[in-house]
C-alpha cells in the first residue's frame, strides 16, 4: 500500500462550524496508515499556487478541539475559481510533494472548485482522489438535506430575531431585519424559530424564492402594525423583483468575484432603502433597519450543537470515503434518515452533485400568503438548530 | 407606619439586564411591610397617563427569574420627557392609587424624566419618593463607575468582534464595524477586549471623544493594511468632526425624539459612507461594513454575569433607599471600591447627579494616537465584562 500525502483546504464564507469539518477530516486522516502528510494550505486554492501550507500533523488535539470551537477559516479563505493553468500549476505543486489526496472544504462555488481541479487531474493523467466537504450558512447545496454552517447562523438569526422582537415590542414601531442568504432563503426563513407566542414576531418573512414587491411589502406592513401595533420584517438580502434582480446588488457597490456573484453582505443598503420606502409611503413614524452581516457566520460561542457535530463527522466522513477509494470524485452528501427521530447519514456521492448550482427553499415549505414559512418548514429546521434562549414576559 | 402604594416603570434604551434591574426592586419591594401593591406602569410615563398597570405582586418568581434573563424591557419603554401638565395628570393618578413610591429605570434622559416628576411632586405638595434605577448600555452616566447593561452590551461587542476579526483574518480588506454610543465611546472602546494576539484586531478604534477626520482615517487605514495585510476598525456611530455634529446623524433621517436626541442606530448609513471613502481614496478594494444595531442591547443568552447580578443589586439598592427615606429624589450611584479586588458599592445620592448631561471617556483612556484604548481602560473595562468565547488559530 502507497503512502500518498494529503492537502486540506477552505474556501468561500467562512461559518461557525467549517473548522469543525477540518478538524473531522484531520483526525481521521491521522489514524491512516495510507496517509502521509497532512497539510493544510493558506487561503484555499491561493495557498497550493503560492506553495502556502501548515503541517497538520504538529498540532495538539488540544489545540485542534480549540480549533473545532471557533468560527472562521482557521487555513483561511479565498473565492477564486482555478483555470486550466492554474490546475496546470497546482499539479506540478502535486507532484513535488507527493499529494494523493485533496479535501476542498466550502460550498458550491467551492464544489465546483474541486470539480474543475479534479476534472483538470484526469485529464492530465494525474492521480488524485478529489473529495469537496460541505459547508454553507446558505444551505443551498443540492446534495444535502442541510448543510454544515447553516444550523449555527440560523440559531444567530433566531436568537437575534427573538431579543429583537422584545426590543420592537418595548419601543414599537417597524423593524426590519435583513439577513444572509443570496440565492436561498433558509436563513432568513430560520427566523421564524423565533416565535414563542401568537404575537411574537418576526411578523413577516421575505424569501428570495417569492417575488418582491413594493406594494405587497407596504401592505403586509400596514396590516401587521394594525393587528400587532407593530411589526418585525425579516428580509432576506436575496429579495428580488419580477425582472429576477436582487434589490440588493442594483443598490450596492456592484463587486463581484471570480464566480461571477455580486457583492450583497457587508453594506445596510437594503434595509435603509426599505426603511426609507415604509417611511415615505406607509406613513409609518418609527422604521429601524438592521443587517445581521458578518455576525450571522462569525460570532462565537453560540454555535449549534448538532451543527458542530455534523461538521465534524462530514470532514471525517470525506477522509474515509477518499480513502476508502471506490469514489475519487466525491462529495458528502447530509441524507436525513426518514423516521420520527432525526438521524443523518453521510453519503459519498459525485462532487458535480454539489457543484455551482445551487437549491431553493422548496414551495412546500413557503406560506401561501408568500411572507411565511410553513409547519413542515419549522419541523425541518428545527433539529438542526437546536434551542434558543428563552425569553419570558408578561 | 403608613403603607403606600410602588409604581415601578422602565425608560429610553432598553438593554440585556433592564429587567434584572426590575425583578430586583420588585422582590426587594415584595419584603417590605410599607409598600402595598406593586405596579408596573406599561411604557414607562406613558403607562402611568393611560392607566396602563401591571400588578407586580402576582407573577411567581420563577416568573421573575425568567423576565430578568431576558433582554428588552419587560415592561416596555417610552422616550417621553414630561412636562408641567403630564406632571400634574401623573399626580392625579398617584393619589387615586395612593403612589408613595416610584422607580423610573433608565439613562440620563430617564433620569431627568424622574428629576422633573420629583420636583413637580415637590411643587404641588405630593409626597412621593422618587428614585432613578440606573441603566444604559452607553455607560455615560455622572453618577456611575458603569451602568447596568453596559457589561452586556460590551461582551457582546467585543465577542463579536472577535469572531469577525477571524472573519477577516480568512478573508482579507478592511471591515468597518459601526457601535453604538451616541455621546460616549465606551462600548466602542471595549471592543479592544476581543484581542488575545498581538496582531488581532480591533486595528483602529475610533471614539465620539477624539475628532474624526477623513484624512487621518485614510492614512491610519492605509498603515494598518501595510501592517497587518488587513485591517478591521471600530467605529462609533457617534464619531464627529471638527464642528462637533455626529457624522452618523448628517447621513440619517434627522428623525428626533421628545429629549431632542438625533435618530443614529437601526441605519448602515455611516458605515457604508465610510466603507466607500475607503473603496474611492485608500484605493483598497474588499472594504465591508457591518452596523451591530439593536443586537447589542438585545441578544438573548449573552449577558455579562457581573452585569446581570449589577442589575439586580441596583433595583434592589433603590428599594431600600428609598423605604429609608432619607434622601427622597434619588438615584443610586455605582460605586467602585479602591484596592485590587474588584468591588462594587450602592450609594444613593440626588437624582440630578445622574440626569441630562453625559459623560465622556476620560482621556487617560484613550491612546495618544487618537485611535486606541489604554491598558488604563482595559483594566477598568475587564472585570464589568467578564469572559469572551476563547478563539484559537494556528
Amino acid at each position: 500500500m502507497k503512502k500518498m500525502n494529503m492537502v486540506i483546504a477552505q474556501s468561500g464564507g467562512p461559518s461557525m462550524v467549517i473548522n469543525q469539518s477540518l478538524v473531522g477530516a484531520v483526525l481521521e486522516a491521522r489514524k491512516s496508515e495510507k496517509i502521509g502528510k497532512i497539510l493544510g494550505a493558506r487561503h484555499g486554492i491561493v495557498g497550493i499556487l503560492s506553495n502556502d501550507y501548515i503541517d497538520l500533523k504538529k498540532p495538539s488535539v488540544k489545540k485542534l478541539e480549540a480549533i473545532a470551537e471557533t468560527p472562521s477559516s482557521a487555513l483561511g479563505s479565498c473565492r477564486k475559481k482555478p483555470d486550466a493553468s492554474d490546475c496546470r500549476a497546482i499539479f506540478e505543486e502535486f507532484r513535488k510533494l507527493k499529494v494523493g489526496y485533496f479535501f476542498y472544504i466550502g460550498g458550491n462555488d467551492s464544489a465546483d472548485a474541486a470539480r474543475i481541479v479534479a476534472e483538470e487531474a484526469e485529464k492530465e493523467g494525474y492521480p488524485l482522489i478529489v473529495y469537496h466537504i460541505p459547508k454553507t450558512i446558505d444551505n443551498d447545496l443540492r446534495s444535502c438535506d442541510h448543510t454544515p454552517g447553516f444550523g449555527s447562523a440560523a440559531r444567530f438569526v433566531a436568537s437575534a430575531i427573538r431579543g429583537d422582537d422584545l426590543d420592537n415590542r418595548a419601543l414599537g414601531g417597524v423593524k426590519i431585519d435583513v439577513i444572509m442568504g443570496r440565492d436561498a432563503g433558509f436563513l432568513t426563513a430560520a427566523s421564524a424559530l423565533a416565535r414563542i407566542r401568537e404575537d411574537d414576531g418576526p411578523h413577516l418573512i421575505y424569501l428570495p424564492e417569492v417575488v418582491f414587491t413594493e406594494e405587497k411589502f407596504i401592505k403586509d406592513v400596514k396590516a401587521a402594525v394594525k393587528k400587532y401595533g407593530r411589526c418585525v420584517c425579516a428580509v432576506s438580502e436575496g429579495v428580488r423583483g419580477k425582472d429576477g434582480i436582487p434589490i440588493g446588488a442594483k443598490l450596492g457597490s456592484g463587486e463581484t468575484d471570480s464566480h461571477g456573484n455580486v457583492q450583497m453582505s457587508g453594506t445596510g443598503a437594503l434595509g435603509d432603502a426599505l426603511a426609507t420606502l415604509l417611511k415615505a409611503k406607509a406613513g409609518i413614524k418609527r422604521v429601524r433597519a438592521d443587517t445581521f452581516g458578518y455576525l450571522q457566520r462569525s460570532f462565537p460561542g453560540i454555535a449549534s450543537k448538532v451543527d458542530q457535530a455534523e461538521g465534524r463527522a462530514a470532514g471525517a466522513a470525506a477522509v474515509k470515503a477518499a480513502l476508502k477509494g471506490e469514489l475519487t470524485k466525491g462529495t458528502i452528501a447530509i441524507v436525513r434518515e426518514e423516521g420520527r427521530k432525526y438521524k443523518i447519514a453521510y453519503a459519498p456521492v459525485p462532487v458535480q452533485n454539489a457543484a455551482k448550482y445551487t437549491r431553493s427553499v422548496p414551495k412546500e415549505y413557503i406560506a401561501k400568503n408568500g411572507h411565511d414559512v410553513t409547519e413542515a418548514f419549522l419541523e425541518y429546521v428545527r433539529p438542526i438548530v437546536g434551542d434558543i434562549p428563552h425569553c419570558e414576559i408578561f
